[in-house]
């Protein structure tokens, strides 16, 4: 990636991150701002699309999501901050892009299938989520991203996306439009603390960025290791325990964790020693950033501020392209 | 109604207007801009949802239309006209309200049912038609209508978007968002000069309000009558006779036209001679609004001057709304 490269990435503010936000995407946004133009959408529009009855719990978790951020080293003169719903003319592509995409076309969309089946939506499925791959392209578009960093499940929203700038491009004979590509992750998803499946808030098996010592003491003790390890010489299996699947993402010692791993295969080594040398690992990794979100913390209105300052360029960014795509299509008076 | 009503009407710029706008609803708003604060939206934006292909079309008949409207006497000072695309509060709403209806209410809906068979848009139905509703309960919705006057089809739509504006206003404890009552027009359809169905610029059947009087001559000429009428001195029929319908709503004179009547019913009165008296009638009616049309067309940048004062109103009212809406969605920074 170079700096001509156009990131645009995000989260819904549905609550406080997690380490999986961490390894899946924060860390390489840490990366990315020191080479490419990266926005970073606060998706609270996108939010309401499946919480459309708490909203009070979307605007809450702005902020929170907005110190995250900041907290693991993201840095607004590098990254811009921006909060979906104070750009208008999103929603305006969004009405126009729609016109070039069919129900059809929508319906046969996997990751939106996967999803709908997933929240058990049935006859209740709202049109603002069925049609959000839509509401997404204008979101990519609209910054004309050539970069959106995914899950490996997402790359059909991509696809989606590349479909309406094609169409839009050759209705309206224009290039305004710029097609973006799908870099998915290449690291593995962090289970939960449960082992079951990924981490995240809704299945209450997260540690968050923000937990406290304590928190992160409770919740490591209660980490899913193997099931057959019952007493302390028994020898224990490493694959699809979690503790040890942490350790290879946050261990600093590398040989450590490998003498580790093979003294629980060979019997001797209690699941609870091991989980203490994880609990300080995870503490290191995150006191740092405990430690900045508390600064930030102190001054949430100047947070707020940064937001809105980088809102504002955002607005005038898409704003831009708005213009560019109402001229292709006659709509200038 | 009385002042205090708020009325939304417009038109789709996608063709110049005809004597059917005019008896269904043209007439009413140069009476209704008198009593009520009557805002008349140039649907610029619902003419793409099936035009998306061919914006220029949309784009020039803008003018048209409101051409069409200041010769019929539409007062800009009294009624407020607007272009649609240049309002990016209604976008926005139509998105959050989007995530208050199902796909399956949407796929219930009769109007659109119906509208969707008409067109044969079979699997390529675009993601824009079949969500046109909600688009169209935003416009109502942004001005507060409480009025929305409508052809006996559309009904359906204002229950629509009464739903919206009940679920609101309750997930939301608001009262922010107002009901709007749909005034069905009493006035029977204008049918086509082909005699077979309403009016219409795409069935080729229409008189248009600019049409000159060479233009109108042939198409009176070719009206439909009686098709078992052949030879003067037969008896002809009234019922479902176009030129005697027309009579019907164009004849100054009641009396003459209830001659006219029986005479063709009783034999001896041809059908060139009718269509002739409905000619002069017809001119008699057109001929002032020609002439105001004309003096506006000398001036088209003045006229665009005019719609564009009115869609800035328009603009600070529907803004106005969508702030009310925001706030009562936590989506204020």
């Amino acid at each position: 990636m170079n700096k001509k490269d156009i990131i645009l990435t995000g989260d819904r503010p549905t609550g406080p991150l997690h380490l999986g936000h961490y390894v899946g995407s924060l860390v390489n946004r840490v990366k990315l701002q020191e080479t490419a133009e990266q926005y970073i959408m606060i998706a609270d529009v996108q939010a309401l699309t499946d919480n459309f009855s708490n909203p009070q719990k979307v605007h809450e978790n702005v902020l929170e999501v907005a110190l995250d951020y900041l907290a693991v080293g993201i840095d607004p003169l590098k990254s811009t901050l921006l909060i979906q719903s104070l750009l208008s003319a999103i929603p305006e592509l969004t009405l126009y892009y729609m016109n070039l995409v069919t129900v059809a076309r929508l319906s046969r969309n996997p990751t939106v299938k996967n999803e709908i089946q997933q929240k058990g939506f049935g006859e209740s499925l709202p049109v603002g989520f069925f049609t959000y791959p839509i509401n997404q392209a204008a979101d990519i578009t609209a910054f004309k991203a050539t970069i959106v960093p995914v899950g490996d499940d997402q790359a059909p929203m991509i696809e989606q996306t590349n479909e309406i700038v094609r169409s839009f491009n050759r209705i309206y004979q224009t290039d305004v439009l710029v097609e973006a590509k799908a870099v998915i992750s290449k690291c593995p998803r962090l289970p939960g603390i449960d082992g079951k499946s990924k981490m995240s808030k809704s299945l209450n098996n997260a540690i968050f960025l923000k937990d406290s010592a304590d928190d992160l003491a409770k919740k490591v003790k209660s980490m899913y290791t193997d099931p057959t390890h019952l007493k302390v010489e028994d020898p224990g299996k490493i694959e699809r325990n979690t503790v040890f699947e942490y350790l290879d993402v946050f261990g600093s010692d590398k040989n450590k964790v490998m003498e580790l791993k093979a003294q629980y295969q060979a019997g001797g080594l209690g699941d609870m020693k091991v989980k203490m040398y994880l609990l300080d690992e995870l503490n290191a990794f995150l006191e740092p950033i405990r430690k900045r979100r508390a600064e930030f913390e102190k001054d949430k209105a100047m947070v707020l501020k940064m937001i809105l300052s980088g809102t504002k360029k955002a607005q005038e960014v898409t704003q831009k392209t708005l213009h560019e795509v109402k001229t292709a299509m006659h709509l200038i008076y």
